[in-house]
């Protein structure tokens, strides 16, 4: 049985999870608060970052970083390819992967869960309303690029769904949950994300919640 | 014919370099400066980051990000590998690459090059000795790091060289170039770093320079 310490707005735990479900392997998910760093966690993983996989039989070998996990479930179960086609196609797929989860989180995601998530759980102030704008007009960028990926092609990378499409989803369903998306005048993206959310994968992701934290009002709705 | 687009100093490039020296991949250098924000670089990769690879006959499809690079030159190419043995062997060297590129980068890496070497040849600025007093601390508890990851195995991901010591290398030979790294009481690490700079593939990258900036010391020996 794989363990996965994680929590419900990790946005790397949501890719290896949307992952996990399309490709079908059963998980445990287990609750773990990086900011807290607790000792037994840091002493699994040094980076004292979520995502953290546990082989329950195999204690004592976790795996660790979102994308080296992902690419052992790649290897190891041929279900649902997720980074498939040619060499020059995965590496397309690979660049776009970093891209959402190097770039989009570092202007987007990491400033929303900082300012709506820790300021409210751990440190108990409120929120810096310019960090919040300059997110939400970065997140404006982004979508941009993902409107003209999807000018260029069906998914994401390519012609088939992939794993870049799984990073993105995870990144912006979190800015989503934290009311950092606007989906006006991004038609192609909307359309792209809502068939996102209506794939089995992405259910249990949709239904939970993070303790103190309600999610932006169409969070979960499927026509939206 | 393959481009490499990059700048002495940037250890994403030097990791690349390395590990197409390793698998005898001939490649051009093209000199770029990631920070002048080159229009034509930029319309090539959106992130505007060093080191990206193009195949000078199909010049429409860049390689974009140092891991989806080595990926490549990973699949495509037998000789030398690099991301070797088991599926979980494979997770553990993954592990250690995007440790070495994200923390290591972030801690040391990242603040010798703004403090060192832009604020010498962009901002025209002094360094700001307390960034750099810190730098040299983290790069105490890395090399410590290694130095426990040496007491339990001869490679630092294994039994075997991989990409894991590629990585390694190159962000600690930066960082060793700008003066950051003092191997005082961590005999294990400096063995190992010896041992990774006589190899032929290291040399090219040990013989050049940075434009205005001189390397420390004892950059070069291969005794020291
Ligand atoms: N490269 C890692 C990044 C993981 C990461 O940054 N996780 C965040 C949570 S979303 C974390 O644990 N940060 C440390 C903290 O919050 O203290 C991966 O892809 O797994
Ligand atoms: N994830 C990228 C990171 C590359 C990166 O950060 N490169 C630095 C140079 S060492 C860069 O180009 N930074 C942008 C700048 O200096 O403006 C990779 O591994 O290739």
């Amino acid at each position: 049985m794989w363990l996965l310490y994680q929590f419900p707005l990790c946005p790397f735990s949501r890719k290896v999870r949307l992952l996990l479900a399309e490709k079908g392997v059963g998980y445990e998910p287990v609750r773990e608060s990086p900011w807290l760093r607790r000792d037994e966690f840091l002493d699994m993983n040094p980076a004292g970052e979520t995502p953290v996989m546990v082989n329950a039989e195999k204690p004592g070998r976790p795996m660790i970083d979102s994308m080296a996990i992902c690419e052992y479930f790649e290897e190891t179960v041929d279900k649902a390819a997720m980074i498939n086609g040619t060499a020059a196609d995965r590496a397309e797929i690979r660049r776009l992967v970093t891209w959402f989860d190097v770039h989009f989180y570092r202007d987007i995601t990491r400033p929303l869960l900082t300012e709506r998530m820790e300021k409210r759980l751990v440190l108990r102030t409120s929120p810096d309303s310019g960090r919040l704008r300059e997110a939400m007009k970065a997140a404006v960028a982004h979508l941009d690029y993902v409107d003209y990926l999807l000018d260029h092609r069906q998914w994401l990378a390519g012609s088939t769904i992939s794993l870049a499409d799984l990073a993105a989803a995870a990144q912006i369903s979190v800015a989503d949950y934290l009311g950092g998306i606007d989906w006006k005048s991004h038609e192609q993206s909307k359309r792209w994300y809502l068939g996102m959310k209506s794939r089995p994968s992405f259910r249990p992701l949709l239904a939970e919640r993070m303790e103190v934290i309600a999610p932006h009002a169409d969070y979960e709705k499927l026509d939206h």
